[in-house]
């Protein structure tokens, strides 16, 4: 089992999503020591709070080789290449650390700083909801990588 | 409120997608007249199955004017494109119908049948996630079209 830093910003209120990210946790126990780390959204305006919250993302991802933005902006994967992807992190031996931003997304000195970034969608979701489908996507991809078959 | 059809095949069985799914419906409600219609799974190996889905969704389509289905290789609108596009639909007066597939997707002859296709992403989701995830857009494109604020 491979070790990865999830770092979140702000709390899942809805409760459907946290039992989906519960599920999606528990799923992916058998495929990654997950470290989820849960930092407090920022205050004031927009700008001000994205600042506040990527000090606190950019400690959050210390000690972390290759931390990853989950970015609207970022490469779009499909299904197989994100498992290819992962799976090349990996074999490299890198620690790898995800980050989904707050309502307001992310400040863009940390989108300068952080190369590495991966779109879910085009679209825009919820970032409550991205929590989930990012769990579900870093899922299929062990199930991918694994050769093993996993209900769509 | 506009009226629009949902031919979704197959029930949630996750708990966490049947409350988002109630969640994002009971929203739409100031938006649109939801006529939600689950039809069963088919049965037999995935092509029989998907045969059977596609007979049930036809009939399920019966009276709409411009059916959609969601699909992967679909036009992958961001979400302002999506608002534009469904706007450009409602000003038409056309009964829209949307189609979301079970497990194994939607059958080839349905695919070639009904031209207008949408993205929700170019990865592959669970089908039960997808349902809430076009739900959460359907009510962002509204929000887009009435210029209102809607939480990200």
């Amino acid at each position: 089992v491979y070790p990865i830093r999830l770092v979140h910003v702000g709390r899942i209120k809805n409760e459907g999503c946290r039992l989906l990210e519960a599920h999606y946790l528990n799923l992916l126990k058998g495929y990654a020591r997950l470290d989820a780390v849960e930092v407090p959204e920022g205050r004031g305006d927009p700008d001000k709070q994205l600042l506040e919250e990527a000090d606190r993302i950019r400690r959050a991802l210390s000690g972390i080789q290759c931390p990853v933005l989950l970015d609207a902006e970022g490469i779009r994967h499909n299904s197989e290449s994100m498992a290819v992807w992962l799976g090349q992190g990996m074999d490299r031996g890198l620690s790898l650390g995800f980050v989904v931003g707050s309502s307001h997304g992310l400040h863009e000195s940390l989108k300068r700083e952080i190369k590495e970034k991966i779109s879910l969608s085009p679209m825009t979701f919820p970032h409550e909801l991205s929590r989930v489908m990012f769990l579900e996507q870093l899922y299929r991809s062990f199930t991918i990588l694994r050769g093993k078959t996993y209900h769509k």
